[in-house]
């Protein structure tokens, strides 16, 4: 396994997922999975999928700029940095973010989504 | 004991550290730590505090916008992600920044740093 080949499937996936279908999000958390989304905390698949679909926005796209990626202990887990810019429908100016994923290794072989922190970055 | 506290006082006690004295640092690193910085890996106390000591500018001052905080599984770490910006002696705008650590308990009830990931954020 290659972590860096790995963690840029995820990121791809991820954001796609993210701009085309956020509800698809739900299956890469799990019930123990941690959001904190500009500060605000949200736990469970549940939880974190109800406040990414009701994000105030129709459409968006992401446009990584950056992902960094290290593995995070003995218990195969990876944590992968991203930057980039979000795209809002009807707006002039991209957002500039960074969000960090912890993933976690699952008995099938992919990963799930542990710990998950959102900033934007206003200039 | 409260993350959002540990986090916070280790947050202070890193950058004060990083502003007077980089060297000081080297402590917070163990052998098995890593650092990526501006996509560049070093692993080892002594190759971090080397690249953070040789930085190119005698004299900086970090100014913290934000902190979050999660823990980041049974071993008792704790995910801490920063953003803020970085003012370099004699330029006159400052850096965005966003850091991400991942602290892990040590035998002796304090942290250590495991991973480290730093970017600049560029407008």
């Amino acid at each position: 396994m290659d972590p860096d080949a790995v963690s840029k499937a995820f990121v791809e996936h991820y954001y796609s997922t993210f701009d085309t279908n956020r509800t698809g999000l739900a299956g890469l958390y799990h019930e123990t999975s941690m959001l904190t989304f500009e500060g605000q905390k949200f736990q469970g698949a549940q939880n974190i999928t109800n406040k990414i679909a009701g994000l105030p926005f129709q459409q968006c796209q992401h446009q990584i700029t950056t992902v960094d990626c290290q593995p995070s202990g003995p218990a195969g887990g990876m944590l992968v940095f991203v930057s980039g810019n979000l795209q809002l429908a009807g707006e002039h100016h991209a957002l500039k973010f960074s969000q960090m994923f912890h993933l976690m290794p699952t008995p099938q072989g992919s990963f799930y989504v542990l710990n998950d922190i959102f900033r934007l970055n206003y200039a």
